[in-house]
Formats: structure tokens, C-alpha cells, sequence
């Protein structure tokens, strides 16, 4: 077991029931003992979903079955194990979505298309979904409204800490919750990384709209975090609205009535990116660099994830080194249109560079004791444009090289 | 100083006198306390040049001097400093490249775009010129033919072997010398990597068939290598051609004449730059990593970056696990095209997966052993077309988080 996080949160927030979810974890045993590896999600008829997925091109069989399902818009039922992710195991990984997907759909009884899955853990492992379709009946049994914390455990690989968030959002006055769990850059052995995020909301919001507004969302969150760069086959991000709020019914996502639900629904994925980021592997720092005067947004954010991606710098975070040399290699090798006679840097709120020059005499006292903490503030000005980004990493350090470099048996 | 890395080559190679280069390493104090930190090489009237720069867009000012320089396609001389890259050093990094240039060309008399300058150690601090120019005289009443183990020793930052490589190649059946020598992706706190390579022959052959050459070779040799991901501001290859051998003088890159010393010059490139891999920073194992069933060989190529650049792979490479699933991992986040249920992979010669599935019960041991040994040879097919790629890197150790978290000052 590796040991908690120094940036892991005091403790799991307090998520409050939210109508229409009913939620349980479970040992199945599929492969951790003693801890619970399944997770059941029961949502209310006419409960709305979006999704969000890996741009892996050798994703898992259940990203597959996931990405045709949303396409539906509707959903009663989340089944999610951890222990074996059911990627790279050709037709029987389908086989294996499939009889998982009957078996929950047959319980709830709902269409298949309303079953949605997950699985993180093991790759090129053929998932003994037995384990589960055996246990299901029983998860259902033991379904409660306030489970969210077994929930968040249930989904846990080798997070250190399990993550959870909660906003309460007005909707044309109304009252909406959103609660939303995640798992992060956990590693299984022999296996990657995965982020797992599923987030709920109380409300009636349509299939279409929660798309957009998750898409959206997504681009400012988890689209803007790395722990080392290397994509998941399993990502999987779930929107899901049970539709029980009493507020008006809104079809058009760009309703001005909105405006406060996409500002907590984004704030709470954040949260949640965030909090994948601080379990990263080996963290001892978080970082957050914000990308200015760029060509546009996007070329922001790729500037801000070639910082963020870079061993070099992230290894000089690591030794508290506040390398902005490493940086502007960083923002030359993002491919994005960059002025290197105007570009700036400030270091925990010290401008250490500027016109392509250090600063000449900058006081380091402060930068060095900036360095020194948990919390990493960098910000680049490219000099081109007016496009911002904010991205969010941790550093590289030993505990990383230990957690991946182990024998995997 | 860092130890030897485990991968140096027993010794440096001989490098034979090549007609109408003479070449010498001199301390002039730049950054480093005994040991040469100068190299000056002159080269005969009519020598031709060509050149592949860093794609960084914060390159430094010696990479936009020979950008412009090399158009021109004629070289005197060569003057390359370590210990201070010039990078990042606004229009004071230009004057001192100016200045430099200016002092050789007066020198040996030759055109200003006759020179050729390059720089690698230190970001974002004024290079002290002065230091090169007030040694010029001295270094140049130093030249020799023979100077080549000087010359790679004296580009070192922390290397901790110097690189060479020589072939012959006969051209319309006349011998002639190719000599080239490299530094590698060492570090110089608190800076990033920067490979450096020089390569020479005495065969007269154009400036615009040399640069055909050249850009062909760099992309089956220099571009197929990586450390950390990391770009450099200052990477830079010169050929320059002396012109002294007496074949017939060929004008067409596509020459059929041309075809040994084509495979010798990529023999040669191939050879420098394995010994950058070799010297890798924290390297303990040497990786080859063959691409085939891709879309083109570009994608291929990328397919076999990613899985190169994979931090997940690297340390499992360094843990000694066959962890194929990180491999998949890799191929799905390269962005080609990749059938996951055709991908196979092979370790060490032995197939580990094969149809997207793991290869049932197949035998461990042999893997497990090639696994540590200190050359790496993975071989993955994604299924997909006839493009294929060959790259190589090092894994990621301990040494490396060492070497590039260690503290500034």
C-alpha cells in the first residue's frame, strides 16, 4: 500500500443525498481482498446522460460499449469494478461488457442502453465478470441514497485517498445539487493509469444540453491536468441528471438560466481534476501554471501541457528548482506560436524573466521559498495573442520511478 | 561529475585525418575550470554546408545565425562553445553571436556567413564572447588534422563519454572519409539537454545535395531518438563537405554514385546517435523499438515516439518488467491509426500479444531474462498498413530524477 498523499485532502467532503441516486460498493473479489471492488449506481426513470471518453485508439471494451450507449441519452444503471480494467481482450473483453450489461439491465429492469460500465485496473486480463454479474443482486440489495464515500472507495485502484466533491446550484431559482466521484492516476501493476470521474445531478436537464455543458466543462478540467502525459485506454467521465429538481425544464444549454449550473458544475470538476492530480503518483507538489498571451485558447492550453509534461521541469520542481529555463524549452517545444523576445515568467507571483531575458538581479529569496512549498504557481506570458489556459500537474519525483519501475510480480 | 554511464563504448573511435579540416579544443574558461570548453574548426576554400536545426520556437542565437548561414551553403569555420547555451538571451544573445562571428571570419579570412557558431550549457545567462574571441588566435595556431577526440571532448556539458563515429564510402569508386562526433542529451543545471553533432567528409559533392542527404538521414537517425521528450533550444547538425576527394563531381542527390555513401553517412548518424541514447541521462538500458503495420512511416515513427517518450514504459523498462500493457497504452495515445484487436507485441523476440489479446500461456522466462540485459529490443505490429519505424531511447531511472532534480545552486 502506498502511502497517502502529503497534498491528499483532511477529508472526504460531505456529499448529500441526491434524489433519484441510489448507490453501494461491494467486494467481488475480483481481484483485491478485503476491500470493496464494485460499485452500483441505480438512477431514477428518466434520468438524462453525457459522457466524455479516452482519445485512446486501443481503448477498453467498456469505453466502447460506453460511447455507443450515451449516444442514447438515457441511463438507470452504473456498474463500475476496479482490480481489472477489460482492456486489450478482444472479443471476450465485448463478451464480457455484454453479459454484465443483461445481467443489470435484466435487475433494474431497464433497456441495455441504459446500463452504462467502467472497469479500471489490469490490462490484457480477461475480466471474470462472473465476479460480477454473480454479486449483483446482492450490490442492489444493499443500495442506499448516502453511499457516496463506499462509492468513491469502490472505484479506488491505488488511489491513495478517495475523491469526492458536492455544489449546490440555483436553477431559475431552484435549488440543484451535483455531486461527482472520481478515481485518478492510480497504477495498477502490470498496468496505466486511469481516471474514472461519474457525476450526478438532481437536474432536468436533457441529454443534449448535459453534453454540451460537459464537454465544455471538461476542456477547463480534466482536459487540463497531467500526471506524466500517458493516456488511459479506460478514461471515462459520466454525467448523469435524474431529472427530480422542480425547477422549469430548460432544452437549450445556452439558457441563461444555466448560467450558475455550469458555473458550479464546472467548478466542481476542477475540484475533482485537482484532486486526481494530488493523488498523482509520487506527488509532493501541486502545480499550476497558467499559460497567457497566446494565439488562442487552445494553443494556451497545449503551451501549458508541454510545461506541464516536461520531465525536466517537472523534476525541477521536484528539487524545489526554480528552473525557468526548463520552461521556456518547454514552451518552444509545444509546437504553438510563441514570441521568444517577449515572453515572460513569474514564479510563485516573481517575474524571473521578461522580453525573452531573465530580469536582471530579481530578488530569489522569495522564489526559492515559493519553491520550497506545496503549492507551485507559474505563469508564462507567450507574447502573441490574447488565448489563456490554466493547467494543472504535480511533480516527478523518486516515489514514481518506485511505483512503476516495481517488478510486476 | 557523473559516473560513466554503463552504456559508454569501450573506447573512442580512431578517426583518420580527413583532407581539409583541421580542428582543435581549447579552454577559454567560459563556465568550466580545466577542461576544454572551445572547439575551432577550419575547413578548406570551398567547402559546402548543410544543416537540420532545433524545431524549438524559442530557439537560440547561434541556431538562427546557422539557420541564415547555412542558406548560403558555403563554411570556413566552425566555433562551438559549452557552458553557455546563448539561449534566451535577447538581443545581447544576437550581438554576442555577431561579435563571434566577426572575430573568425577576420581570422581566416573568409565571408561572415562563412561561419558557423553554436553553443550548449547555460540558459538565459550573457555569453561572455569576450572569453571566445580573446582566445580565437590562440586556438587557431592550435589546429590540427588529428584533433578529433579534442574536438568531441571539448562539446561536452555532461556527457560522460565523448562521441565519434568514421566511415568510409566509396563514391564512383573513389575512398572517401566521413567523420562526425556529437554531444548528447546531458544537462547543465540549470538548463536542459542539447545535442550537438558534426559531422565531415571530404567528398565533393554540392551544398544542395549535401542538405538532401542530410534531411533524409536525420529522419531515420536524430529524429528517431529521445531521452525525456524534451526539445532543446540549440539542437544543431552540420555536414560540411571539404571537397578534397577526387571523384567526379556529382550534382543530383538521386545519383546513383551516391548510394554508398548515402547508407555510410546514415550508418554514420545512426551510430552518433545512439551514442546521445547511450548517454542518456540516468540511462541503464539501451531500447530499440521497431514499429511496422502502420499507417506511413511517419506514423510509425510517432506510434514508436510515443512509446519511447512513455514515462510509464521507460520505468518499467528500467524495473526490468515486460509490461507489454503500458505498450498498448502508448500505441493508443500516439493519435495514428492502430487496430487494437490486429496490434501485437513481441519482447526480447518473443511474441507476448497477438490479436489485441495477451498470447495465452506463453513463456515468461526468456522474456524475463532479456529483460535484464541492458539491450532492449521491442517489436510492436499495429495492423493497420505496410509503415514502419525503428527508435531508439533509454529508460527512466532513479539517476535521472538525480541528475535533473538536484538543486540549482
Amino acid at each position: 500500500m502506498t502511502a497517502l498523499s502529503p497534498l491528499a485532502p483532511a477529508t472526504f467532503p460531505s456529499l448529500p443525498v441526491l434524489a433519484g441516486v441510489r448507490l453501494a460498493g461491494h467486494e467481488c473479489g475480483i481481484r483485491y481482498v478485503g476491500r470493496p471492488d464494485l460499485l452500483m449506481v441505480e438512477l431514477a426513470e428518466g434520468t438524462a446522460v453525457a459522457g466524455v471518453f479516452t482519445r485512446s485508439l486501443t481503448c477498453s471494451a467498456p469505453v466502447d460499449w460506453c460511447k455507443q450507449a450515451v449516444a442514447k441519452g438515457r441511463a438507470r444503471a452504473l456498474v463500475v469494478n476496479s482490480g481489472n480494467a477489460n482492456a486489450f481482450t478482444g472479443s471476450a473483453g465485448l463478451a464480457s461488457v455484454e453479459r454484465t450489461v443483461a445481467s443489470a439491465a435484466e435487475l433494474v429492469g431497464c433497456r441495455k442502453s441504459e446500463v452504462f460500465i467502467a472497469s479500471t485496473g489490469t490490462i490484457g486480463v480477461p475480466l471474470p465478470d462472473e465476479k460480477i454479474t454473480g454479486q449483483l443482486g446482492a450490490v442492489r440489495g444493499k443500495l442506499v441514497t448516502d453511499g457516496w464515500g463506499a462509492a468513491a472507495r469502490a472505484i479506488m485502484t491505488t488511489d491513495t485517498f478517495p475523491k469526492g466533491a458536492t455544489r449546490t446550484a440555483l436553477i431559475d431559482g431552484r435549488p440543484v445539487t451535483i455531486n461527482g466521484i472520481a478515481k485518478g492516476a492510480g497504477m495498477i501493476a502490470p498496468d496505466m493509469a486511469t481516471m474514472l470521474a461519474f457525476v450526478f445531478t438532481d437536474a432536468a436537464l436533457p441529454a443534449g444540453v448535459l453534453q454540451t455543458l460537459l464537454s465544455k466543462g471538461v476542456g477547463k478540467s480534466f482536459n487540463c491536468i497531467t500526471v506524466d502525459g500517458d493516456t488511459s485506454t479506460s478514461d471515462t467521465l459520466l454525467l448523469f441528471a435524474t431529472g427530480q429538481a422542480r425547477h422549469a425544464r430548460i432544452e437549450d444549454a445556452k439558457d441563461k438560466r444555466l448560467a450558475d449550473f455550469k458555473a458550479k458544475l464546472n467548478d466542481l470538476l476542477i475540484d475533482l481534476a485537482q484532486q486526481v492530480v494530488k493523488d498523482g503518483e509520487g506527488a509532493s507538489k501541486f502545480v499550476e501554471i497558467t499559460v497567457t498571451g497566446a494565439a488562442g485558447a487552445s494553443a494556451a492550453r497545449r503551451i501549458g501541457l508541454a510545461i506541464a509534461n516536461s520531465p525536466l521541469v517537472k523534476t525541477a520542481i521536484a528539487g524545489e528548482d526554480a528552473n525557468w529555463g526548463r520552461i521556456v524549452m518547454a514552451v518552444g517545444k509545444a509546437g504553438e506560436k510563441a514570441d521568444r523576445d517577449r515572453l515572460s515568467i513569474s514564479i510563485g507571483g516573481v517575474e524571473v524573466a521578461r522580453d525573452g531575458q531573465v530580469v536582471p538581479g530579481y530578488d530569489e529569496a522569495p522564489v526559492t521559498r515559493h519553491m520550497k512549498g506545496m503549492d507551485i504557481v507559474i505563469a508564462v506570458d507567450v507574447g502573441v495573442g490574447r488565448g489563456k489556459a490554466r493547467v494543472w500537474t504535480c511533480d516527478l519525483t523518486h516515489t514514481y520511478i518506485d511505483i512503476n519501475g516495481s517488478y510486476r510480480t
